[in-house]
């Protein structure tokens, strides 16, 4: 994972954090990631740690979630994630949180999150939520939510939220994971790195060769 | 846990729930804790659950953590869980939140939660919080936290919280557990029922025994 | 998990099953699934068990693996699961397989599973694989495989196979959970019951409204 | 976690170890810790290992637990712990033991394990001991052991030991992690260093500034 | 797992408890063990619970570990084990503990534990101990241990212990599961029921039909 | 583990793979293990991973699974794991694949792996399995599998395959670790270095010293 891992998606937006049940337990107090653990020569499940010595307050705080993000994008909407690589403190601890923005009609579309069940706070506005389940039943559970509600999304299956309200919304999640990762399936499927083939994508999704060659060019 | 579990906590306030590590993990899309699991027939680790058949969206929701909980008790704070207990889609996912409401110098006293680290997030006022570490350095971890500040409590560790701002102040918190559980310190260890027997705390605290006494008649 | 859950799959085929690095561990030898748990009046994380005296060797068994699918589908494919519906003397283990037969030009279309890790080895035939990385950088990583080959599509991500070769294709697959679960991504998008509002798909998608209506239809 | 961690704790006593149900599972025969691990460049959650072709049975042994501590101190008591820090090889396998000796009216006062659920063995003597369950209940739990007799005090959970007997007694304790930590409670809230601000022990215990005062200078 | 499981053990000995790092975590303070859940009607992994508020002391507590067990037996040595079968207040909590008894010469033949770690702690005597690691190096790690000697052997090794001093020895194992199970080579592989077909162990273990089949008629 | 952890076994052949349902959880989308690592400075459970940016399609990758192996030895019979060791992409991911080849009358003899539940698919030949269950009922389970049957061995369980049709036989293993272990049981004991005290095993299998001496010797 890079530092950069999720710092960059604020273009597109999306989601909301996760937690997942699943991260190893902690063996010591804290652990806390070395800052440029990524730079470094050792790479392990998670992150590499700083000498427990030198550990401080600091290490295990952030600042700044009281900010709006910038939902003038393709989606109309902002994710600030504060996960182990914001506050490298939660690295072992199994959870991490995050902030959305949505302005009127924004919209995470939907996508999963490999390594965290989601539970999400709404602060302002109203959201169109749901969740779908996995084969065969792919079941949609939604519901209208408003400030002071809470919904989850179990770790895994695709959800989305789109902001159904006159105003801007906020949103808090908190996600069971250190670092829940994000899928967003649009992008993912079709904006990939280098492109899948086109045949596979005309098939899976039974949509002509050009709209597919057109939506790989879009993402 | 009865359901009454956190509920009746009001009146102490505490603990900002926390999400732990090590729940087990999911063997199903969801497994919706039957509402009134507590009073059934079978109990389990965590909880047995409702056919799946019949979850619906509303197992997954939870309103009103936008209403202040009341701060007048001791401690001028209150804890607004949203657990398992609360939210029966949680069961099996490991995690869950919590609202925390603190008048001026109210605190959520020293208290530890035995399955859960806890990610607070300050959505109004200043709050002077803290953990500290295990044997033998009890190291104290503090910060002053402010609008959008955010900060993390390792599993298991005391910590607490106190308003030292002028004016009302509110936190989310992120547990990582569907069930955290909350050890407040002194009402636990002098507001056991049946008390402990006081010559373990007069030596344990180094405490005249018409303190102790006085202590166990006020928890 | 309705007994039916993977056993309709075989229309769209798909996922080859995958092994989950997270299922909780067992605390006994065996812990045999109740044949008719999903109809039973307890529910819990995984299968509720029947009386260990009364396990038998059929209880760890499935046969027929050998007989081919039936690939005349829209995909052009076929999966056949054995997963704890198949064999409950997989509840507790943490592991499953899976046969899938592929005709020229089929494919298992883009697809994740939320519980599982999956590695293929193929039987016969020739194979495009991949998988996709999660956000920022989605990245894909493919490869063609022959028979012999072993390929990884780590748990949560975002993976497809297309028979590229002149004849048919056959793989086994091991998964890393007792019941990996199956998000095919367009069916589940586009093939949610009830829909998903269009809106957000015609957003997420960047797709016009009959595209995505009709799409809605197709699924 | 330093060298030091539980060896210097003899002062003042403490905690039967305790094994906790959660430690991360192994993925070799065995990863002996690296002796000077603490001291060395790259931390990871538990330790790093030497080159398991070095191992040796050494690595796997401790000696030395027939010998009494110390009791000469405040509480009485003295815990000789066997962790990870005493055993290298207990790396990765998820539990450890210790030894207590208490001189009549000796205890060890009341304290958690963050990560570690403790069984205690009573080898002589007779021993009070009890464990608090969490809010909002508070139950304890309490039996007076002689020779002979186990007692489990569930992971997270404040509990303690007192000899009541007139003579030494000894116990071993089994637990559920490589590292289980040990918090006691009077040390830790009034003894962290630095302090934790006055006023919020005042409020939370409920006690004047000068015994508040007093407590924080006593430990 | 029958309630006799571990119980009629006592003829052939063995093993020294483990303890497994691998047990999934307690979801609530504890979840003690219907005492006759193996003759009710539901099973799950681990064993389904009592009523939390009928919870009591004496569900966590055990007597009798300070009496010597019967060494009249073929192997010398007698084995007391202390696991979830006889303290349900261990259900969930991944621990357990053991008494062996050796007479002289006696020992606790090679053996593995498929769910656990065992720590062992020598109170009386003389036992030559060991491990072998798994394949291809088969490595055997001995040490001769004396009274308050400690020893690790990893969770699924095959390992044993033998008395070579003149006097009785005993020792106290910890085990990392609350059911770490024990599999005694030589009965498991020569006494199992029915038996093995001998052709198998003719060419597993290199020996003559009639020593096979000897061995076959003695375990 | 050294990288010729299960190469070398060839020559005795043996386990099925298994697959173990506690390998931790992953932290990230993947943690390919540096082909290296075992030559490494630096060791820590499983295996230190290589920069993530520079992970490419061949580290999912092995080929080769359909050349038979060679069955020329005193088992006939031959494992071909493919593991952590042969696929570095599986680190963290908790799951691996073997083939295993049988000649007539070939056999994998009595063993257990310590990390892993194992599933077989048997695609040519016709073989007896079985597995037997922990002390004290060493129940036998058996069953003579063909062509496309699937058969389980519960995690740490003794467990063999026998092959008694007129041709050759292969199977495919699925196992729930990425490093599964194989200890098989004669060499193991009979055969580890240095070897056990002779004493222990005359007593353990009941036989005579030269027996035993002699199946030193041999193994």
């Amino acid at each position: 994972m890079t530092r950069a891992y999720f710092v960059t998606v604020a273009l597109f937006v999306l989601a909301f954090s996760f937690a997942f049940a699943s991260d190893p337990s902690p063996l010591q107090d804290f652990c806390v990631a070395l800052k440029n653990s990524s730079d470094s020569a050792v790479f392990v499940n998670g992150k590499i740690c700083k000498d427990p010595k030198l550990a401080k307050a600091d290490d295990f705080y952030f600042g700044g979630l009281n900010i709006a993000g910038n939902t003038e994008n393709i989606f109309g909407a902002n994710f600030t994630p504060v996960t182990v690589d914001q506050i490298p403190g939660l690295n072992t601890l199994g959870i991490s949180v995050a902030r959305v923005d949505y302005a009127p009609n924004g919209q995470t579309p939907p996508h999963t999150h490999p390594r965290a069940t989601e539970v999400i706070v709404v602060l302002e506005g109203t959201l169109y939520v749901g969740f779908i389940t996995s084969n065969p039943d792919n079941r949609l559970f939604t519901k209208v939510l408003n400030k002071g509600d809470v919904f989850v999304n179990p770790i895994g299956l695709i959800h989305f939220a789109f902001n159904v309200g006159k105003t801007n919304a906020i949103a808090i999640a908190a996600l069971s994971s250190q670092n829940p990762g994000l899928i967003t399936i649009a992008n993912t499927v079709f904006g990939s790195n280098p492109p899948i083939n086109p045949d596979v994508l005309i098939k899976a999704f039974q949509l002509d060769r050009n709209v597919v060659e057109h939506l790989q060019k879009l993402f």
